[in-house]
């Protein structure tokens, strides 16, 4: 395997654009918070008086796994019935399903995939509602949105995508508590958590060490923690090349249960609350299997485990837990690329805005 | 990593039950068609008259990948817009979806697994049409559903999915014709089809050599193709442990291509329609970035790669190849894991009903 050369001068590190935008994280949090959250209450205030009965969600890459959240969100705190979109059935098969009553949510970072404006365009013509949610208000996807939510993340530069991981999160939460008439007073405290997050990094170098000659990697979850591990899954695979395999917990059991031994390593992603309890039973499993198992939740799942990270989840409402489970994995896929000597800024073969169609 | 014993008795050689499992599927599918058909029509008749407005697909494992092929199907041919379950939304957080007008579809092999009985039983209770699609009428599944279609493709003992994969496929595929009055006649010619696949084991065990030592694999496809490559790499994970991670094209260059260099080889399925040629603009990627590329498709797109397996595709409708395309990997998943001194009837850790709650 050929690593990218990294760059020798000392002002000019490797990791450095990545390192920049996830600190900027607490300030970008407090910023939708503060300047964002009444422009998204409005447009949830209108969208929840048409009254959408069924929600589409349209995403790719990162952006996919915030519409994951988001989708859990809806189905449990709104009660509405979800699906992710298959895109290709509008863009190459020019399927032209019914949408009316249906509300779809397009999330993008830079508002520019051809794919995603084809298939919005495509699916307002067919009678749904459309909302774009993206860090660039004037992107093509905004534009041919009915709505628009600026997530105000601030240009991000690096190829992983970070700071508008967290930022979409958070616009997706205070959206869908804007449906259901709540204020979303749950998310106040995640600026102040995510710095203390931050200041651990050295925590998670220590833990980084253990997969710097990893082959593979199996990243488990269930309920709102699945979309972190899906998340941290592409986030190691697009830094550091290490194949991580991302599983709900059920779906684990279902098969690639074989696959988990004591040199496939695995990192459980346990939110404190119904999705965290309902994962306990496949811990054991793990576990009786001998597998190495990092766990990055609250401290009494840790110390169950081989390693991991105690997440400050005293108080912090379940479906806000995302916002921040995922930051130390972040730091994760960081910290594995430098000490395998690669550029977490500069992933082979990657473009920031792909051009798929 | 330790191999589990092979059974050294020559009557009984490693991987007897999967081979014979596989073998079996022109005759499951010939059934299916001769005596199956008229009652999926018959359900499909009955579901259609109730004009459902979405359909949610609630499945695991391999199922997961049947009913993700049924998505395909009723979003292109049916224009009816679905969504694939989150199921712990309902079984560990309780969400109760007002589900009028919302057809759920279950797909389960065994119709056994608890989680999926109990996600079904509140679908229907929250107002859904509920359909199980199971190979056993007696199972709780069907019990709980209002409508099911029963499979017919007899016991399955080895632990990886085949028949009832293929058998799920084209049952779904003649519901969702059903559904728009269609015959179904494009599946008249798959049993014969299946049969010379399967006469094609040698091509098979000479492509398996290629992946004796590999570390991981890459599979991806796109539009119908892409839930074969999901099952695919399910089939390679769950008998040789092989880490295979499957993308549908557009994702793969949204993040994951980073990891692909020539040490990952890369299996292309490629559906013989708008799905193969969406796929193409990847395939050129791959190709520039040096990857071990083999293809299952078409002559043509075989004859770009660095190797292949050619479909009979000629005459074939797109909906329907994917019925076809599974059985060169599931020999392909096989034959790699006698090559690798293990037994395919035997994936460490697994049982056949996976008791997930």
């Amino acid at each position: 395997m050929t690593a990218p050369a990294v760059n020798p001068r000392s002002d000019d590190p490797p990791g450095r654009i990545m390192a920049r935008e996830m600190a900027e994280q607490p300030a970008v949090l407090r910023r939708i918070l503060d300047a964002g959250a009444p422009r998204i209450q409005e447009v949830a205030r209108e969208i929840a008086a048409r009254g959408p009965r069924f929600v589409l969600l349209t995403a790719r890459g990162t952006s996919d796994n915030a519409a994951l959240y988001a989708k859990y969100l809806l189905e449990i705190r709104l009660g509405v019935p979800c699906g992710l979109t298959s895109m290709s059935t509008t863009t190459a098969y020019g399927a032209r399903p019914d949408l009316t009553d249906v509300l779809v949510v397009t999330v993008s970072q830079s508002g520019g995939s051809p794919d995603l404006v084809a298939s919005t365009k495509a699916a307002r013509e067919a009678g749904a509602l459309t909302l774009a949610v993206t860090n660039n208000p004037d992107s093509p996807l905004a534009a041919v949105s009915e709505y628009h939510i600026d997530i105000m993340a601030g240009p991000e530069k690096a190829l992983p995508a970070t700071k508008t991981y967290t930022a979409s999160l958070l616009a997706l939460y205070l959206f869908v508590e804007g449906l259901r008439g709540g204020d979303g007073a749950a998310a106040k405290a995640l600026p102040d958590l995510a710095e203390q997050l931050l200041a651990r990094q050295n925590e998670i170098r220590a833990l980084a060490s253990r997969y710097r000659f990893a082959e593979r990697m199996v990243i488990t979850s269930r309920g709102y923690g699945y979309p972190t591990a899906k998340e941290a899954a592409l986030k190691l695979m697009e830094t550091s090349y290490i194949p991580a395999l991302s599983y709900s917990g059920a779906d684990l059991l279902h098969g690639p249960l074989a696959m988990v031994d004591n040199v496939s390593p695995v990192i459980a992603v346990v939110t404190d609350g119904k999705g965290g309890a309902a994962l306990r039973p496949v811990l054991d499993r793990l576990r009786g299997r001998g597998a190495d198992l990092v766990v990055i939740g609250p401290a009494g799942a840790v110390e169950r485990a081989s390693a991991g990270f105690v997440l400050p989840t005293g108080g912090v409402a379940e479906e806000v837990q995302p916002i921040l489970e995922i930051i130390p994995l972040q730091l994760l896929a960081y910290e594995v690329t430098i000490a395998r000597g690669q550029d977490p800024d500069a992933p082979r073969a990657l473009a920031k805005v792909t051009q798929t169609h």
